[in-house]
């Protein structure tokens, strides 16, 4: 799927080799499940950590409907930074104050009903700050027609502050 | 408190004396009551409509919390999004099918738990795109210090596909 | 190199086949010489105008320089530009009124002194937004590890309104 | 006029009182001259540097125009850019260093021929980023209508990485 997608490869990151997982997918979903109670409310579901990207689900439900039967943008904005989140975490490990500085998210089509999916991408992973991307595209669609694409940079503490 | 704010006046629309409001508050309560549905589960509600502003809360719960014991980011974009599209209804009348294209937003502070506040300025409306920005706040903290700002552009849809 | 690169390929903008090219790269080129004399002071060049991409390339000058001795953000944000509105118009024609309505810029590395060059790629081509990613690398580097990541919004005038 | 404008007033920031200048008009011209070659290029002037906020001004040159006879995207964010740059700089003194991490700038009306002139002012000052926001209008227009806005945000060297 990945491939098929031609979703930019982790050589834009700049590494040699496959970059070491620090979280995994079990990992993550505690984190999730533990202290993130809003994703739930979103219907979040994290799907696939790999070495280049990770996956999450917004599982639809009614209520994510907004004027017109689309998805709204707030259900597609929540994906896409927990998946950042995931993304970030898994190539730091589980240092859950990083937090998002900035997000700027382009509503590409409207999301018939139905799960949206996002996949997350490394564009940098610096000391103090990663950049990634995240497409987002619509299980009642086709995986080539991106509802949204959004980029975003994590702030990363630095170690003493991880605590 | 909106000037008290010091957010950029009407003027930056470039209008001359008030602009007519096209939308009460209550009509948009009732958008969101009926048509907005995931509102509700971010605590969304819509306290002012002004002629050069409106003004939305989200009403604090526990589960908006993220690691950190802050409010998530997906509150606040959700909160500024709902914000920028009752803006821009205020101003075009209830034209439901308008949609956001893009949204930026800077996370400037860590709002701790409380409600928090968002109030929306135009900075064009023009006939086919509406551009705005958002200031927000926590009422846990000071209005004058943001917990985020947002710029973002909604699309109106031309007379012919308004229904 | 564009595979190599691994940026998204066309099937992002829901394509079957591909797209026709409604500008030749002698065309664009001929916009840029009398149409856009600040590109020039940029060291602008078109390179290449392919089906789902176009790639364009600043050429160093020594006044390009910021402190700290790397290639200036300006440099970028002009080339970047550029290179979605000749991608726009490769797939709509000469429509010169095409104007940018947003553009986002995260800054990845610091470019060295040389070449910078961009690849632009479409995300949506719609009848009156057309939005697209460029990826920006420098030529004193390597092209697997981006400088900036770009993206942006053209408006295509109706078509009353394109001369 | 910065009253006039209704710009964010430094409450914004959070401070109590006037804000420490730490550099000085003067100062800030002489490192556009010495060490920013590209400014020239675009007509760039630095106006005032105020305890709340900087002014800048793009000198027009019919260079800058593009397609349809308005001043060029590139000169507004090179413009943009370099306002935030002095007023990062104002505050923190010459850390040469600073560099934007990010830039997201909304076109709001197509500028005419004549002078830009851009008023940056600070969202956030942290101890390694600076949020601002930057509005800028057109000599030939009215202060209150802008032709662009823009939020970016500069990463602050640590003390150690200054020189």
């Amino acid at each position: 799927m990945l491939a098929a997608m031609g979703v930019r490869d982790a050589g834009a990151v700049g590494g040699e080799g496959e970059p070491e997982l620090r979280l995994t997918l079990e990992a993550f979903r505690l984190i999730m499940d533990e202290r993130m109670p809003f994703a739930a409310l979103m219907g979040l579901r994290a799907e696939a950590i790999e070495p280049r990207s990770v996956r999450l689900r917004a599982v639809y439900d009614e209520c994510f409907l907004r004027p017109g039967g689309t998805v709204a943008g707030p259900i597609m904005m929540g994906l896409a930074d927990a998946a950042m989140y995931a993304l970030v975490l898994s190539r730091i490990g589980p240092v859950e104050l990083a937090v998002t500085t900035e997000l700027s998210i382009n509503f590409l089509r409207k999301p018939a009903p139905g799960d949206v999916l996002a996949e997350a991408r490394l564009l940098k992973l610096g000391k103090r700050l990663a950049v990634g991307e995240v497409a987002l595209w619509s299980e009642s669609g086709s995986p080539s027609e991106l509802v949204a694409h959004v980029t975003s940079t994590y702030s990363i503490p630095p170690p003493e502050r991880r605590r």
